[in-house]
């Protein structure tokens, strides 16, 4: 089991973070991975060819929102929660509140 | 006095205002807004070309991050704190924390 590279918890930077969350599809991963302790790279139901989402995960674990870790052909992504509730408190759950809230026009469940 | 275009408080997107949140030079700019009530297009001490940060403040208007009034030839810009706050609860507040927590890591106050 190996893992791939990602930013140590003190370099962890703002915009950057807030970068990777910035986007649709990366904003799904992330509430599946706040849902799930731990995902396969392919996850179900995601309409997004693989080589974008390869590319998401990239983005996501370059930023260190994520860690990936190898183990055989499978790739397993964790959200780097703990670091990330360390580094920026409260920003996670003010993303997240957006997939819990009752809205009348946020996103429709997946 | 006139406003240019902004997007309704009910569609404010998330991964939209993330994305317009996430550079170095919008995030200095909100941080800015955050302590001044109002500021003018061109404010003093960025190094950034006007061309440049004329995009920078686009991209948070067209996100619903700011306002601005065209007042003569002077552009004055607004950050639209309530409609952010009520759409998107403690989400302002965790970015702007990063501009008052004395961390060892965080950018040095500009």
């Amino acid at each position: 089991m190996r893992a791939l590279p990602q930013p140590q918890p003190e370099d962890l930077d703002l915009a950057t973070v807030l970068h990777a969350l910035g986007d649709p599809v990366r904003l799904e991963l992330l509430r599946r991975l706040a849902a799930d302790s731990e995902t396969t790279c392919s996850p179900e139901g995601l309409t997004v060819p693989r080589s974008t989402l390869s590319n998401h995960w990239r983005i996501l674990r370059e930023a260190g929102v994520t860690s990936t870790r190898i183990s055989g052909k499978t790739r397993l992504v964790t959200l780097r929660r703990d670091e990330l509730d360390a580094r920026f408190p409260r920003l996670l759950d003010a993303v997240l509140d957006e997939f819990t809230r009752p809205a009348a026009n946020g996103p429709a469940p997946a």
